[in-house]
């Protein structure tokens, strides 16, 4: 099975030089990644796989694997080290096989934390199979809605946030990857009596309300947002009650937390899935309204979807079925695929930090 | 019943005249509160009590009850109005009764909101029986351990904390009226497998380790203390974890609640009890360690003892049976009774900030 004559024997890979403290820097003298060319192990051993990557999963989290202020003891995932290549998750072509499993031969594709690596050779048991999905479904659904994302998000939304179907729900990022998926797990599988998003921009907005479902979704980048938001919220609360939130889904962390925890409702609850806001700062978070957390007994609390993982297939399974009961859109604008050389993978990545994505953001390698 | 012939017609009482947004001032114009004399309903209707406070509850919690930033919608007891007495619970003596039910006739000593006013009439349905305890033990006990202090002890570590036999407890304010509670509940009733206290001074931590049964108590005015705790707490757990503190219970907030953050173990539990460091700041509480919250699964949950006032009979009971085992110890230093003239009774209050008490703070009005 092991032929290489065709194969690349070499890779390019993008390796971490500099640990930023702000935003990372794409060139000069500060750079943050860099460039290189490594030759790849050959020949395969036994139950290993030469993988192209063609799809590369871009996540906000990734900036917390290579902060300078992460403490290798307190992260839930080793950071990524100086000199070695940036850590990513990626949907690949199986090139070259010395396995005889079903799902890892040759033309099949597997999702894996290959890195920024244009090739990769990976054992079978790093691997996950990634077979083609009913439907018409793109298989980069498996980097989004139909992986981690949506895994975070279902278990955000049903087991951190305990959210029932009489309750008001805001999620922030909502017309970004987990916060979409968060929206219509709200709106759509849990049935919350309402479901507001918070979003950048008239347009994200009009997908978060048309697209994903959302009662309503307010533009923070427009004055008065908050104005919105609490007569969104209060309204379906006949807006005499001492707080209107119960359960709040944080992808943004910073000023956008501290304002929410003077609109939740008695014993309402944060899902700390993320701080986007923050992960390019350094100056840590001020909570102006921390004594709200008290006085009217909210819960914050943090989650990372690794603890879920052994859930994925039953939670798959529950949105799948819902895809096919035309229930939960994972169409189209639910993923933002570029296609760009794997020179611009840190560029691409980049733009997370823009808010210029609405739903997944995918590099699709040229 | 109600004859008045040598009762007080008049009583003095500490009005509240500004709204501090720092320390409260006791005197000179902005001075936070103002005594006056008004006189009292007469006669009494029916079910109704002539009261003559003799205990008063000191809490740092009536601090929020004034601040010119609570929002009265946002509050878990109405504010204290401008003009008004300030709010406080007492233990009272009945100096004349309209009431011909056990526990409220003349003589008798009853729990009430009565502020702070020196007498007042209030209805029966608005105090509580105070009868002798067993074992000698002083009625003043209604105001700390065996009241809402022990109450919210007990609630914040077993119910909110989940504090469970096998785990570490930190608790701050530790040497304080619900601190040494949440102590001793944590350690005598749960079990749990150390119990750490945070307490200001050497004194306070000798009190805390010998007679509330703490295996450490760690000095936060002391530098080095960061060390001393992390020591005390990693050496529980082998040393090798990534995390080391299961349940911290928070009296505190400000800098120590961001310490903790960084101390907590995965799927650590914050019991968010109080926030003393800040209620006479407007800085806001500003958390470096924030990210940690995502990153280990931390929970920080608000708490207010009102939620378990039902509650109150059955753990009443399971602390006198403790105290009867000789479990858990409430004599003498777990108050501090000061003496005290009614116009003394601010400056008494105002000595919670300066961390003056071992225990729960009692004014004695002489």
């Amino acid at each position: 099975m092991s032929s290489t004559q065709t194969q690349p024997t070499r890779t390019r890979q993008w390796l971490l030089v500099n640990k930023p403290t702000g935003l990372p820097v794409l060139s000069g003298e500060d750079q943050t990644f860099k460039l290189q060319t490594v030759s790849l192990p050959s020949p395969l051993e036994q139950n290993q796989l030469l993988l192209k990557l063609v799809y590369l999963s871009n996540d906000p989290a990734q900036r917390g694997w290579i902060s300078p202020r992460i403490n290798p003891d307190r992260s839930y995932l080793p950071p990524v080290q100086l000199d070695t290549p940036m850590h990513a998750r990626g949907l690949a072509e199986v090139l070259d096989s010395t396995s005889s499993q079903p799902g890892f031969r040759k033309g099949d594709f597997v999702l894996a934390s290959m890195g920024w690596s244009e090739y990769a050779v990976l054992n079978v048991s790093a691997c996950q199979p990634a077979p083609e999905l009913p439907g018409g479904l793109s298989r980069t659904h498996y980097l989004g809605a139909l992986g981690l994302t949506g895994l975070t998000a279902y278990y955000g939304i049903k087991e951190i946030g305990e959210t029932k179907s009489s309750e008001v729900v805001v999620v922030s990022g909502a017309a970004g990857a987990t916060g979409g998926m968060a929206v219509q797990v709200a709106k759509k599988i849990v049935g919350a009596k309402l479901v507001v998003g918070i979003a950048g921009g008239e347009e994200k907005c009009r997908y978060v309300e048309q697209k994903l479902g959302a009662d309503k979704c307010v533009d923070y980048k427009k004055e008065g947002w908050k104005k919105d938001l609490a007569e969104a919220t209060s309204a379906a609360r006949g807006g005499n009650e001492k707080g209107f939130v119960d359960v709040y889904f944080d992808n943004v962390g910073g000023q956008m937390l501290d304002y929410m925890l003077s609109r939740m409702a008695m014993h309402g609850r944060v899902v700390a899935c993320g701080a986007i806001s923050q992960y390019n700062s350094s100056e840590g978070t001020m909570l102006k309204n921390y004594s709200e957390v008290v006085t009217m007994r909210i819960q914050i609390r943090g989650m990372i979807v690794l603890d879920y993982i052994h859930k994925i297939a039953e939670v798959m399974g529950i949105f799948k079925q819902a895809i096919q009961q035309g229930k939960l859109n994972v169409s189209g604008e639910s993923e933002y695929v570029v296609e760009a050389k794997f020179e611009e993978v840190p560029k691409v990545w980049m733009t997370l930090f823009e808010g210029a994505n609405t739903g997944k953001l995918v590099t699709k390698i040229m």
